[in-house]
């Protein structure tokens, strides 16, 4: 099959310099729901219709499948796809998808294709509760659909009909071709409809067939910022309901956001407020607290996230207690049963085995070995604002409170490190190591007192 | 009166280890809302009939005033009930909840029960916009009861009845153990129904009568995590309304959690997406910011507590004012009008009153007096690795900033701590104690460059 | 144009020490809003009848062009308008609105005193679903209102007529000093009613006009927390329609709150669970991330912020990193290109462009300059318990980690200050400053085991 996809609108009503068919839904392009959509299908011919901002959106959905077809001019949707003529094969179907409707299901896709099969004109209708503005299925008696009626060209019984065109059609592309190079603009956007090939297919007795999408909402376009956000709502429904049928209890289905795939072992819950983004795992029994932020990420069975967690490109290890509070950045790798408290950060290290490090702390360019004890305050010195250096801490070492790892340094298994102290040194094992000033008392010093406001 | 709560279904649907009854609902199990419930109308007995996950089932609602009866196989509504004989007293009559029921209220429960009386059989129905699948209440010309029509057995004219049987039932303790007794199971299912007992009563010339419930969503069953995920929003919906009549003013009533009991003084105020889990009280004007997970806190008057606040086990006192991102742990006492910063965790703590911690800093084991200032980055060292201890500060001490106090420690009343300081001995009062290393210039230093990259 | 807007009432039901009207609908006073209404209107008088909670609300909405009328008793909507009459211009007509229907909108108000001109009598009505307990409009065959009839007093016949009195009206102001001193309150509540008017105007011939709002939340009233919080709900969907429609994406419309005056650039994008309050002004391409409380703060184009941030009172620069975590607090000012990272707090200092603080610091009271790393743990000791003094930062500096500066204090230009300095003295230039104790190892030591509990 060939498919079509239309992609070159301007989108005036978006208010956006950005193409209309790349604003996100979910975090991806529109288009690129499409395209997803459409590949399930597995077309032999992938043509995008680009336009505005061509340079643009050939490079958001580039891809070895995908092919562009340029339309310079918005002539109107018969116009679009006579660009992408040159690219289709005569000897499959041609379906034509739009780039700004992205929530169009594969199975009501296929059973389009499939009604259609290989001589027949399929559109995609839908039973609207208040079909006002768009063109009207008529059936014959015997319910087979003749013609599609725009709503200015509608008589009253027309009108009453509430089943309409989506403008989501298949057809033998050969007919296509040729209905196409006799479509006129005689009307008043001067646009060459790609609607009015029904009416060829019927005057030439092709049959006409339908299939119908199993919601409303799977035909939804997109022109503005209020459809987009409608868009999307649905679409975190759908995810949510997804979830739910998945056997992951959600807290509140109306708050949580998926942008990506988000997949989850077996009870799993996930509380009020949280996002996904990327490509994030949840192992078995994986509970993640309010109002988490947590993008490609992999949480291995049993962990536990607390609220207010900011997990990126990291993994998590079984058993975890991560949070609230923690924030793991991108190259972070948790051992199982490590522990992150509130207000770490910890970037780029590798924590083994049982560690801890519960409170306000630094952890970057690090590598921890197990059942290390990473004090309150202790910070990785990994920057000399030129260069990175790695601070290296092995098995079974205690950080005091407050210390300052200035990398490249290591601390060797079993070494206690004494709070406050500036490591630019080699710990050595087992033993304690600190810097420290003697602690005195100034007996004649007096506590400065408020001076007059100036 | 006798009340017996079926318990015994595994919940296949929920795709989950945990019993289905033991899913929650507000953070409890859905059967402990249905003892709850039950505990409201005083039972003589109250046998929870338990059989996948017994044990488990047994040992999360375990009370004095609980029996348990075990059903080994599953075998249909009525067969459950029948396990549940043995504890029955016949002298009073017999009241049939589920513990996958769990928003039934005692109103209801209360009036349907004062309605069957000690002779009448009762059954909880409801009027539903669409019955299909539910049992049907058929009545006489006169209103009265008298039958129950499946779905699958009912005419055109049975099935337009859109009064349906909950399930809920209570009738006299000896009849139901009659009726119990000639149960079949020669159905689809090979299930013995409670419901035919119903068939049984009016065969016997037992009045049958009913009430109905406020809402539908009292009658709602939990086979599903997308249903109890709508249980759970109809529950917190209800909490919200709850609060709203009393007088709390709710920034967004559909983004409250409350799971557990929130009690509230007057004019208080609580922002959009805050969780509330177990006891929680806040006092006479308490404003609570948006964002914020409160568990078993008591809040007294006039506090504020500041966005993305983080509180678990704690009392602030009056006035106080606490974050935003305040992290309050089990054991923390705060005193009248003490303040409490961003990115500071208290744990197991009393602080009293006009004290302050602003900003970055870790408080644990700490016994703090009045009007002390903790400077940003102080950090209590109460950790060595195997044991735990206390830091001591007498009132009106100023400690400065990044100080590490290495535990056990106090400092004396009045004394000030030099920034950067580690502390190990006592800090006598009112005097300047410090350690500190002498600030040098090293002039031939050069900075580093950036090395290429590798 | 005269307007009275009556603000007396208590609204018990409220449950609140604050007087009705001063309870907040997006941050600000009910009558605020009203207020805010009339003056689109430009009335050459502005009276407010204010009664319970007089000397609050005067302060509350205090303004030049706002006087005040005194109702001591709450005697009805009559009662309260005869206060007001002595401040009344009997050559412009007079509309009356209240004090807790704070949403309708300058247009429907304007529609109505034009309809209403200089002789007529105008009355805003509304059609309702369920019109039970209001006063009905009841027009004669021509469509020409003839009276309004109270819920107690209407026929079967009015009963189902659906248009309401909103009691919002506008009429000649010497008519309307007559004919309220022609009512009566001998009715059941003993009250004098506006309304009544109507009757007056009907009987000496005056012709009675209407218009009717857009929506029907422009004319609801707010007596009890349920209904704020409704009324809170309704604005802010506005609010966020708005947003939409000027082109910002917003991830859920329905999570994003807008206490204030919000300004948006084009291509702005919000993600949830955000809080604006007072006026904010993002810039062009600016990104808002989940879960963010911005309060009075302008954010330059380009700039991202990530979630979890707590922004008040503060200026950010173009392409400014902010977050997560970040605290910005009053009297913070980024140039451009400046990154605060997580757990950081700023106030009252300016920091200039391209510099950075990315982890875990307090930088209060200090003015940074152009290309400055401040490092992790770096603090700004800028209060000795009376006084606060300013940090000076110069260019190019670089400050190591957990470093604490004691202001009064000054880094000079392209200084760097070694990791875990106390700095108390003027660090030179392009120098290597820092004071630390050696690095030293106790071989001898000892682990502490652990203690057995007592």
């Amino acid at each position: 099959m060939n498919i079509v996809i239309l992609a070159a609108g301007m989108g005036k009503r978006m208010h956006s310099d950005l193409p209309k068919v790349l604003h996100p839904v979910a975090g991806r392009p529109m288009l690129a729901h499409v395209i997803d959509t459409a590949r399930t299908l597995s077309p032999s011919r992938l043509v995008v219709v680009v336009g505005h901002g061509a340079g643009h959106v050939r490079t958001a959905v580039a891809a070895d499948d995908v092919t562009f077809a340029e339309q310079a001019q918005q002539l109107g949707t018969g116009h679009a796809v006579m660009q992408a003529l040159p690219q289709l094969d005569d000897s499959q179907p041609t379906l034509v998808l739009y780039g700004d409707v992205p929530l169009t299901t594969a199975a009501t896709l296929k059973s389009l294709v499939e009604e259609a099969g290989n001589s027949r004109f399929g559109v995609l209708t839908v039973e609207m509760p208040d079909p006002t503005g768009y063109g009207r299925i008529v059936r014959d008696a015997a319910g087979s659909i003749v013609r599609i009626v725009e709503q200015k060209d509608a008589s009253e019984a027309v009108r009453a009909i509430r089943e309409i065109n989506t403008g989501i059609i298949v057809c033998p592309t050969g007919h296509l071709r040729r209905w196409l190079s006799t479509l006129r603009n005689d009307n008043a956007q001067g646009e060459y409809y790609l609607t009015d090939t029904v009416e060829r297919a019927a005057a030439e007795g092709v049959e006409i067939v339908s299939a119908q999408p199993a919601a409303l909402w799977e035909t939804l376009g997109v022109n503005s910022k209020v459809q987009l956000a409608e868009v999307e709502r649905i679409h975190q429904r759908n995810q949510a309901q997804r979830l739910l049928e998945a056997g992951v209890t959600l807290a509140d289905p109306a708050r949580i956001d998926v942008r990506g795939e988000l997949t989850c072992g077996r009870d799993v819950s996930i509380d009020v407020g949280c996002v996904f983004e990327g490509r994030v795992h949840l192992g078995d029994g994986v509970q993640i607290g309010a109002n988490c932020v947590i993008r490609n990420a992999t949480i291995d069975a049993g962990a536990q996230v607390q609220p207010f967690c900011h997990i990126d490109s990291a993994k998590i290890g079984a058993d975890g207690r991560i949070g609230p509070y923690a924030r793991l950045r991108p190259g972070t790798e948790l051992g199982e049963d490590v522990h992150i408290g509130n207000f770490v950060e910890v970037k780029n290290s590798q924590v083994a085995a049982h560690s801890k490090a519960n409170h306000l702390a630094y952890v970057g360019d690090a590598t921890v070995g197990s059942r290390v004890n990473i004090g309150a305050g202790t910070i990785t010195c990994n920057y000399d604002g030129a260069n990175k250096f790695r601070t290296v801490i092995e098995d079974d070492v205690f950080i005091g409170s407050d210390t300052q790892l200035v990398a490249p340094v290591t601390v060797r298994r079993g070494a206690t490190i004494g709070a406050g102290t500036t490591l630019t040194k080699e710990a050595p094992a087992d033993k304690l190591t600190l810097s420290r000033a003697k602690q005195m008392t100034v007996a004649a010093w007096q506590r400065p007192v408020k001076q007059p406001k100036q």
